[in-house]
């Protein structure tokens, strides 16, 4: 039998606070521990989603990790972010562990599940992906009926992006950052950057829409997606 | 500028009802009218969902459209259907249109959208989609860092399916119903059948989990998916 304390991976969705589920609120508001991410030296995006709702006598817990690292590293990193999280969870405390999107859907909070599941009784709560969320923003219904849909990082090699973009009916391009021309130049190459739409921070009060050719590639953040919806009529 | 109400698509999730957002909460018990989708002979889902909500004085339309329905056909039907909604619309009165899951994700409302949004003032609601509930209900990372993540119709021809799921990192792949015998001779082919997590009715009182080779083919149901979770180790 597991002892200890509850071990929560709530998803806070994209940017809106308002996107919050019932279940992650009531979580959120019962545990005595928070636990989030932060680069180094920036406010972390998923406490200040929640920041509206939190009851104000809850013990926090930071942890850091590099953006885009790779896995390998990332691995011993987090082997050492997760100790604080598990001397609370030790001692019989709750711990809420808060997530931007999705926990499972490329979330960092899957690092802490993997390490400390099997000792502590884990929920984790789904929250809305930017997947769902950044296509509502831009008002295009994204897929249909029997349509595949594939999501691709940026970072992938040219040979691959162009491969994966002819094989599907609907995309969505993440991580785009510092690779947004190389996506940009295929799209063009493909005859369907008319259909992809680039929309950054969505739901967030920062949430900017440009046409694909008016982006500036010097300024493409993290949180930014390119759409390629359905092309089937409805 | 458009007149007349409100038209309101709200995503509610894949069956818990506290995975509703806040946002969709406030807006569904806001306006004058709820619209929802049923088989004819059925129980909408979508309102099941939400009906702890409901402030008991809300105007309830309801709208059908058969189950895998050719697109084409389906444009004629809902060219019917969407009448009532258009007429409270002009009207003045806002309307919600309750949608499982997404609006924008493989969703019906889409076909309102199309139909509705040029007239009438819009707003449509992310939601928790099947996507994500499946594999944090089967206790399973999804994808990571920079995995490829395709989604796959079951109803696809054999080799098709094949070539994606020999592409992709990680997949789900949904509407298995009858098509569920092909998949799983394909995944048991590939060999990734050890990896496929098989799933319905996920975080509903009536979800089941069960091991690939143990689901009878005659019973899978619409609402079902087989999660093929990223290989790599965190």
């Amino acid at each position: 039998m597991k002892t200890g304390g509850r071990l929560y991976g709530i998803g806070v969705g994209p940017g809106d606070p308002e996107l919050l589920t019932l279940k992650a609120l009531r979580l959120l508001q019962s545990a005595p521990v928070i636990a989030y991410q932060s680069a180094t030296d920036r406010e972390s995006i998923a406490r200040k989603i929640v920041s509206q709702y939190l009851p104000g006598n809850q013990i926090e817990v930071l942890y850091h990790l590099p953006r885009a690292l790779e896995p390998e590293k990332a691995k011993s990193i987090y082997d050492q972010e997760v100790e604080p999280i598990a001397d609370h969870l030790a001692s019989g405390r709750d711990v809420v562990v808060l997530c931007e999107g999705d926990p499972f859907f490329y979330g960092s909070f899957m690092y802490i599940f993997t390490r400390l599941s099997d000792k502590y009784q884990t929920e984790v709560v789904p929250g809305i992906s930017s997947l769902m969320a950044c296509p509502v923003s831009l008002g295009v219904p994204f897929t249909y009926y029997n349509d595949i849909l594939t999501v691709l990082p940026a970072t992938l090699p040219t040979e691959m992006l162009i491969t994966h973009l002819l094989a599907t009916d609907a995309a969505a391009i993440m991580k785009l950052g510092r690779h947004f021309t190389k996506v940009r130049d295929i799209l063009h190459q493909l005859g369907i950057a008319s259909r992809a739409k680039y929309i950054e921070r969505a739901t967030t009060t920062q949430q900017r829409i440009l046409p694909l050719d008016e982006v500036n590639p010097e300024e493409v953040p993290y949180f930014s997606m390119i759409v390629i919806p359905t092309k089937q009529k409805l």
